[in-house]
């Protein structure tokens, strides 16, 4: 159940506006998000378990201005009220839900940035599809049963984080020899290259790349990393590798940057726009930073095989701005953008259309 | 038929050299051209087909003063007249020959920056095998009939773009089962790793590194992402994957940033500047950014296995500068140098050294 | 035999500290270290090999002001008065002990930055094992002889330089067919994706990561290219290659940017730590740059496979400061950072604590 929007505007009309905390969960993107709120001007808390971490004392311009200690990330509502007190709006990046737990989190009366809503359409994998389908968004194929598997395909599981579980199977034998437990999902595996593109969307500025409500920005690129997947190849074929029980996973370890081909900008953009215009239909927009995980085929066609509705991790190596944010203004992290958005809702007197 | 210089040299001789406008074609890497064009100053015109691009919108820093729109880029000469009131220069990054096509491109009476006269050499992939050579520049070899192959070789036809077509051939066999039907060439595939490096050759100025005539800067590297050569191995191996039908390809869709080892730097330049008094030989010179796309093997040898004779899109990745080009000056991308040279063309009266 | 510290306390002690030079020999990571070095204002000797080398004049801000012309690096000594006149501090680069010879480096009355102790301890791979195990950091399991392979294994000669010669083994077959005749030592080949962590260890200055003794930053991270590992892929499977004498070599060309899953930065910065306080304690601490050379698991264990004791050529990525180095001031380089450390050693009269 998520939390009704009107205790939240409650909340905020209690703020004092010009006093406001960012706080975050110590994690995942977070050194990015306290650089970016540092730098826009406000204060920030970090929130973190058991103990202070001492990471942020080697990035001093990253380092938030105090912590909250829980003893586990599902005990945060115990700090409510202190979080209230500060004025705090909480940035839930990729790992906040995770580690929050979705029930926790959707619940509690601590002002989020972005809608909540969006959580029910991202978790379970069909609803993620209806979505992406509303938006007539190209997608891989999926495939309903097993047993109709005639192309590699892809399965994940519902809700996984960081790619762990999934595998690739190239018929129902192979699919078989896993035999997944857990709710999950086939997908027809495309090949191409990735590209996991960043973009921000704003329903309360309409400068820039305007669409049918709000603009739209894309702030950069970037490449996961993932093990074993990105390096087994180096020690042999994967037909020989299975037979010292070396198998492909998938767990994201870190991120390299790219660029993409110029003539295919306009598509990434117009993807883009169908996926907040969709959201917008379905639940109310998902408000933010969202990004497109996608494929070109060797026919230059995208094919979005996920949606990420939060800040991502590969964000983190645009800190001081990416190829395409230095085209906005320079210096422009995802990080700075989500506090350049609230500082905006503070002067526009929107603060109610970017928080729930 | 390349339009007399004389031409050219008339048109350059009326234009108003105080309001100058950069122009290119809306693709490639027209994003870096425009903003380098504005951060030194001048008017910009984007040249567009069917409509005005959206894309620009989310670039502010990058967006043309105005734009042009063609029904085909093949038009491109109806507007001539307007493009010649407005002392327009014609940037021609690596799509617009393709474009508007050759023919026109050669004949056509719009300045272009740069040499002409170079297309002949890149689009024929003999000629461009005798400008390396005439430059004793390291190749990697060629096989003049596929009954001769003995290694494997890459098959590229002639003047393809991106990459598209190309297959590798381990022995006649695997040739035959591609079988050709357009012009072709076939290369030995050199196995190492890529770098494509972006050159700037000035005939105007003569600080920094100078060479027999006017003076080359490095000013950036990248490697090309290609699919689906580069992420089919996640699927399996070659030999398995030729079974479900699944080939390599090799379409450019991106890139990635890279550095050289240092201790090959000096033979970079070296293979540059040969490139550039070989082509001064031959046809007077390229003129501007040029891109060496090279593999350096576990000898670190080097092979120039093609070089284009335009800004390249791997550049796109450095927009505010790359690691080379911060040791020249700050936010130095090549689509800046571009409109630099031009700025010092006016400077020094020489366009008609740069322009063609 | 390293020379004794109480002569390089005594050339120090002689030397104008307002007036100091910084030297290096003109390969490896060369360019940043004089960019570095300049930009902290110091003056810059560049040392080469027969003749001065022409591509600094491709990058006006990180030439040096003069250079020294020997006949073979292994001259060096016969400059030691000159060096020694120009109050010169010697950057030992990656480069630097290959090129000089070990015995000459040990020796030589050259103030050195950092602690030549360090070298017994990374060239015999059985002493870095020592210093890691002593430090309690993950390493890839030790094979003692080749008999016992069991599992997948990189066999790496002792103090081989940029990866030449190293082979993967599989079994103990495999490994006969290769029969390496240097010493050697075989390590398990860990299946996950690299990352070469650039940090710095102060053990004159107490603020921001502060360690048992002095303080640790990390400037960054980059993933090395190598030939033909990383590329041969594409020419078809490893088992298929070798049919056609196409073997897996190692041989760095290259480095490309990452970052990593921030959930595993204060992991990274405990083995960092470890690994100082480890050094402190064996050898008197290493004083300055050095990489942990990383394998991320799928299970997100960090497994330490190598250290280098010095700048890498990976830092030559982030000249103008990386995602990491940002959040700690612009335009930090390692180069820089050297500078900037030599500099506070002057201040704080405590050079000879980091100068050997």
């Amino acid at each position: 159940m998520v939390i009704k929007k009107e205790k939240i505007d409650k909340i905020l009309e209690g703020y004092n506006k010009k006093d406001i905390t960012i706080a975050t969960l110590c994690s995942h993107s977070s050194l990015q998000i306290f650089y970016g709120a540092k730098k826009e001007g406000f204060k920030t808390v970090g929130i973190a378990k058991k103990e202070v971490p001492r990471f942020y004392d080697a990035f001093p311009l990253s380092k938030p201005d105090s912590f909250i200690i829980l003893d586990d990330y599902k005990n945060i509502t115990e700090q409510s009220d202190e979080l209230l007190a500060r004025n705090t709006v909480l940035i839930p990046h990729g790992s906040v839900v995770e580690y929050i737990g979705s029930d926790i989190y959707e619940n509690m009366n601590i002002p989020v940035f972005g809608n909540r809503n969006v959580i029910g359409w991202e978790s379970n994998r069909d609803m993620e599809r209806k979505w992406l389908r509303h938006g007539n968004i190209p997608m891989p194929e999926k495939v309903a049963n097993p047993e109709d598997i005639k192309f590699p395909v892809i399965v994940k599981y519902y809700g996984a984080k960081g790619g762990k579980g999934f595998f690739i199977a190239k018929n129902y034998d192979e699919f078989m020899k896993f035999k997944p437990s857990a709710p999950f999902t086939i997908q027809e595996y495309v090949v191409g290259t990735r590209y996991y593109v960043h973009f921000f969307w704003s329903p309360i500025t309409d400068d820039g790349y305007r669409i049918s409500r709000g603009s739209l920005q894309m702030l950069g690129m970037d490449r996961r990393d993932e093990a074993n997947i990105d390096e087994m190849y180096k020690l042999g074929s994967q037909e020989y590798l299975r037979t010292l029980d070396v198998n492909p996973t998938f767990v994201v370890t870190g991120n390299v940057p790219v660029v993409l081909r110029e003539s295919l900008l306009q598509k990434m953009f117009d993807y883009g726009e169908r996926c907040i215009d969709a959201s917008v239909e379905l639940f109310g927009g998902l408000i933010g930073p969202f990004c497109l995980e996608t494929i070109v085929t060797d026919k230059l066609e995208i094919k979005v095989f996920e949606i990420s509705t939060r800040i991502v991790a590969g964000t983190n190596l645009f800190i001081s701005g990416s190829p395409y944010s230095d085209m906005i203004e320079k210096d422009l992290s995802m990080g700075r953008r989500i506090a350049m958005e609230i500082k905006k809702g503070v002067e526009l007197n929107k603060l109610s259309e970017i928080i729930t």
